[in-house]
């Protein structure tokens, strides 16, 4: 089976190419792959293949001709990812199945916009936040308010005034169950000036990551509306890099490199 | 740049082909490739050379035709890694670079005999272990005592009545820096009869491994020790799988599985 790996910001991934639709990815080859030291180690897989050839997306065939099937490791199917769709997105340029500057690709979440930028960063249209009030979290003994920002998934995005650094995100921090019943990514964050944010994220299902497209892009909506604004452009410090994020009257953007580091044949039997 | 990558017991290394000694590979590209999100993620780097091209083994190359050249993730360069050369002959293997059943293998511990067991594990010579006297190791508030074992790199292996699944090996456990002046890999196991032991590691630099060669043949010997003897063979389960351990007068040999899981060519700029 050919593979590639590649990361966004250091979310990392597993290619496979099936134009045709002829693979299976089951949750246990899934989970085989991202095995970090018997497989190959991902946060998850993107099997590129035609949207035509998938009835679950056969619908946005007329608008994007590959459909992004991503697989997190743990097996579950999310109808997005943002780091994710721009590995995609450099796979499709880089191999010439897609020319560029500007394309769509075909999702569970729905057709989304790629720009590919002079400087080789990818663009993606993440779609409108949807605010919905506050809420608290708790790291150690500290209680934080935050954003509750829908992003397709929830997150609740955290202005704090202790650096972010310091933080100890080994344990899942404390949230309302009321409030987020299916569990919330928490992103917590200091801004830096009236442009930019250093943010670390607590993602459920997985603890602390290097990156996170969506909390990216909540953390941007909580940091602008500090000074009551819903537009601008945001630099988002990861751990794993830096992320633009764009917000406008009617959707946002999540900007940033996408790399490719390695491509090949897959022995791992299923 | 060609790559392969496999494991054993899931202590897992990117193997470089580099027949002729024509690359370099310096700890920074060594810390690039076994980065596990932004690379694709080993405990090591194996390069796979003929001895004859390496001066500091040249006088190995009549007794073995091919050097494991072994970098640590760390860009550390050590003697030896008993996973990493049992997964080395199994690339030579696959590759017809060594026919077998039994062949040599040049390391910078010294000339390493290689044998294919019938069912495909692969054993490998790893010398005579030392006994150095007891020693003591403080898990939590738990303290153990162990026995102070030389294989090339220090041990202290320590039998112990907890159950080892219950120990919390996040923390650097505490020794003796009189004794342990460089650090020391400790091992906690619980025997199981008299042939076989269930066993975790914290590696000094590395912290919990799933497996470490070396630490299994220490367990083996502690084990045995706790009857008087000095020789038989030990099955000892690891956390990434099971491997076998024979002691004889003169040697210890460790065998068991490893495979390969994936080749290609990496696109990492240096």
């Amino acid at each position: 089976m050919r593979f590639l790996k590649g990361h966004g910001t250091e979310n990392d991934f597993v290619i496979l190419p099936d134009p045709e639709g002829e693979v299976d990815v089951p949750a246990s080859l899934v989970a085989r792959i991202c095995d970090r030291r018997a497989g190959i180690g991902a946060d998850g897989v993107l099997r590129v293949t035609r949207t035509e050839h998938n009835p679950e997306v056969a619908e946005q065939s007329a608008a994007a001709e590959w459909f992004m099937d991503y697989h997190n490791a743990d097996g579950s199917v999310p109808e997005m990812c943002g780091n994710g769709v721009r590995v995609f997105a450099r796979h499709l340029i880089d191999e010439g199945l897609e020319k560029g500057p500007e394309f769509t690709v075909a999702t569970r979440g729905g057709v989304r916009t790629i720009r590919v930028e002079p400087n080789g960063d990818i663009t993606v249209d993440m779609g409108k936040p949807v605010v919905r009030g506050e809420s608290v979290t708790t790291v150690g003994c500290q209680e934080y308010t935050g954003l509750h920002v829908d992003m397709g998934n929830p997150h609740l995005a955290c202005a704090i005034g202790d650096p972010v650094v310091q933080l100890d995100l080994s344990h899942q921090p404390g949230f309302d169950t009321a409030i987020f019943p299916g569990g919330v990514n928490i992103e917590l964050f200091n801004p830096v000036g009236t442009t930019r944010a250093v943010m670390r994220v607590f993602e459920r299902g997985s603890g602390e990551t290097r990156s996170c497209g969506t909390g990216a892009v909540a953390t941007a909506v909580a940091a602008a509306s500090m000074t009551g604004d819903t537009t601008g452009t945001w630099t988002i410090e990861v751990l794993g890099g830096t992320l633009t994020v764009i917000l406008d009257e009617d959707t946002s953007y999540l900007s940033g490199p996408a790399v490719i580091v390695a491509r090949g044949e897959l022995m791992l039997a299923e």
